[in-house]
């Protein structure tokens, strides 16, 4: 087998053989398939795209690259979720324990932040004490006293992807919804789940742009899972403007721990119960209708948030902010953005109320950055809101005045005020079954 | 400038900039741009082409990354000729003492052969003594005493389009018109001659299997070679079946001093004629018709042949083969591929009889390969000619039987003998004009 050939075949718009798959990702991982012959592909990829079972086979050999987390241990049907990424998205913080509240066992790795805002390992050590860094055996030890546990990565999961990944990124190569679909999959076909419930997000702070672009994204992804023996789901949600209110680490754990109590922002909770009843329905609940009406119940019974207490505690994380969460962001200073004319919130710019957050410390803007866990953005008005002249927009939380006035300037622009009321927009658009 | 943006840019089908395209030239010749981000990048130019604009300023670059031949010492207009290249093709042997025997000073470098049959360097020194290892001085001494000179690359030629060349050779990324016609003209710029005929080749021996393709090329080049300030034109020539009988450094050379007699095959006289009126007329001598007048004359009177002792004398080469040709290839012993069957020769794979002339040590399979110069093919029927059963259909001329049997098998192959007389097939499919 030549890597030219498949270069070739791959621009010609012919489907490569589940063993030239291999071979590629096998010879790109050790490295004797160069940079240079692995770009071309590539972007061939980009151009001429890869049949449902290519994208499969690539999948397969990349989640096949390095360790498989082997979950067998654990009685039942182990549910993983997966959000392709949003700002203020701190669903997992409330998934995770629900799903375990309704007896749903979740063994979960997330990553951190490498865009804006951080990812729900760098939320979650915003509770002080909060460990993430568990090696395996302690990993499931968690999962199988509590009934769930959210860690960070550890091991080497799909190093193949890794690889790809960055050099996908230097040569422009990052959006093709294969490459993409394969990138996510591998990763959580790795992490040893039975069912895998996946937001998709779309809207102006989503990587998909529009809800076409997310659905082709789900379906392709619900499709290798299923392929890969995994029951799938996949929800359409919007990221047209940031999920809830809060965005920053631990804004985002004190608005989790509200709606843990049955109560937080009607979009955070109505997307959380949404996603909850595909996961609990794929784990053999029941019906998607019947799912949420647990869900619903075992949030508003406070034993979702009994759970998350139990989690925190046998992560080492300090309980006492259950009673205080306010204590997770008071140590920064608070800042006012006042609306500079009246009339309707028209639009957002979700990704651009995410930069501001970075700006003020919530986010990572190189890969070393440290984050401040007390920082972030509190939204007051969003898209459908009607605001006066001199109200308050946002409340900006930060401990580097210095870039408040240019993280100002961005939530500033990210707001589009107008002299109508917007049309509403969906919260959840559509809801892609695979099993 | 970012090459990742670049990237992006032509991906899009968005056209670069000249500074944008100068960048890349100068970054990747340098080392500064990896090969994967120029593989990325010449990928997207497969799909998405560039515009004649972006291609001429490629060429620019090109052929200004390294050494530019100054000629202007010598009084004229320098006429170079170029060919894409085919099996068979001689027409350099000719047209260059011929042009010269015209008035026309031609400095010519050529190249070596690095697919089945060998260059017009190797060509020449197949005849005792020739050299074309020549430096600058001694090649433009020549040129003024004989007025024409053909020797080897020499010096730093386009250095840029040389590291290029290589990658698009591992990426599969050699098809792409812009790319190819932009590679031939950077050596063609950079080689310093004031007006430039190009036979674009076309049919199963050639890399562009159809006139259309070949006139898309040929069109490229000739408005990148305008772009440059230089007077261009182009000739479309059939290579559907090799031009001449002979095929093999010593059988070619013997072949061009049959046509330089004023005798010689038909078709190998007819296309170097019309390349020669293109010549002439480039180089001011009047219109094409006058001007194949001209070289017809001049190739009657023996004039041509000549000039081509003078330059061969000039270049060390041992003019006694003008006497006996037959020692160019006598010391191979001959073997005979008869006719199968009785009929016509309906076509023939052009590439094969190049690929059966490599075998039998005419060519180089590997880089480092020793050429034959006695080796080669003769071809006794071509397509059209009528045959009966065991009638010669080749001659082989070689010295490493071994390789007799494959050599014959690939001849054997190549022949299409059916019942009825083919379509005749045009020798000459278009003239393009650049002045």
């Amino acid at each position: 087998m030549r890597m030219i050939d498949l270069i070739e075949k791959k621009k010609r718009a012919l489907p490569l053989r589940e063993e030239e798959i291999r071979y590629f990702v096998e010879g790109f991982t050790a490295g004797g398939i160069p940079d240079y012959q692995a770009a071309a592909l590539l972007m061939a990829i980009c151009f001429t795209g890869m049949t449902d079972r290519e994208t499969a086979w690539l999948t397969d050999a990349m989640a096949g690259s390095g360790d498989r987390v082997d979950l067998s241990a654990i009685p039942g049907i182990k549910v993983d979720k997966h959000s392709t990424g949003g700002v203020g998205d701190k669903t997992t913080l409330i998934l995770a324990p629900l799903a375990a509240a309704c007896g749903v066992p979740v063994a979960k790795m997330s990553g951190r932040g490498l865009g804006h805002t951080g990812g729900t390992v760098d939320k979650l050590e915003s509770i002080p004490g909060f460990r993430t860094d568990l090696d395996r055996r302690a990993f499931l030890k968690i999962v199988e006293t509590v009934g769930v546990c959210v860690a960070g990565q550890s091991g080497n999961l799909a190093p193949a992807d890794k690889k790809l990944y960055a050099l996908r990124d230097v040569t422009g190569t990052v959006d093709s919804i294969p490459l993409i679909a394969s990138s996510i999959m591998s990763k959580k076909i790795a992490a040893g789940a039975d069912a895998i419930v996946l937001d998709v997000k779309c809207g102006s702070g989503a990587f998909m742009k529009t809800p076409e672009d997310a659905t082709r994204l789900a379906r392709k992804m619900v499709d290798i899972g299923r392929a890969c023996g995994r029951r799938m789901a996949a929800v359409i949600t919007d990221m047209d403007r940031p999920l809830g209110h809060c965005i920053g680490n631990g804004l985002e754990v004190a608005e989790a721990l509200e709606v843990l109590e049955g109560k937080g922002p009607e979009d955070l909770r109505e997307v959380s119960l949404v996603l909850a009843a595909q996961m609990l329905s794929l784990a053999g609940k029941g019906d998607p209708a019947l799912c949420r009406q647990l869900a619903q119940n075992t949030l508003d019974s406070g034993a979702a948030l009994e759970k998350f207490r139990q989690m925190c505690q046998a992560q080492g994380g300090d309980v006492s902010v259950f009673a205080r969460p306010k204590s997770l962001y008071e140590k920064a200073e608070v800042y006012e953005l006042s609306a500079p004319m009246g009339g309707w919130v028209c639009r957002m710019d979700a990704e651009a109320c995410g930069r501001a957050s970075m700006l003020l410390g919530a986010g990572r803007e190189k890969k070393d950055s440290v984050i401040d866990p007390a920082a972030g953005v509190v939204l007051c008005c969003k898209t459908g809101d009607a605001v006066e002249r001199g109200q308050a927009l946002a409340r900006l939380y930060t401990n580097v005045p210095e870039r408040l006035e240019q993280a100002k300037q961005a939530l500033l622009e990210s707001y589009v005020i107008g002299p109508q009321k917007p049309e509403p927009q969906p919260l959840v658009y559509d809801v892609i079954l695979g099993l």
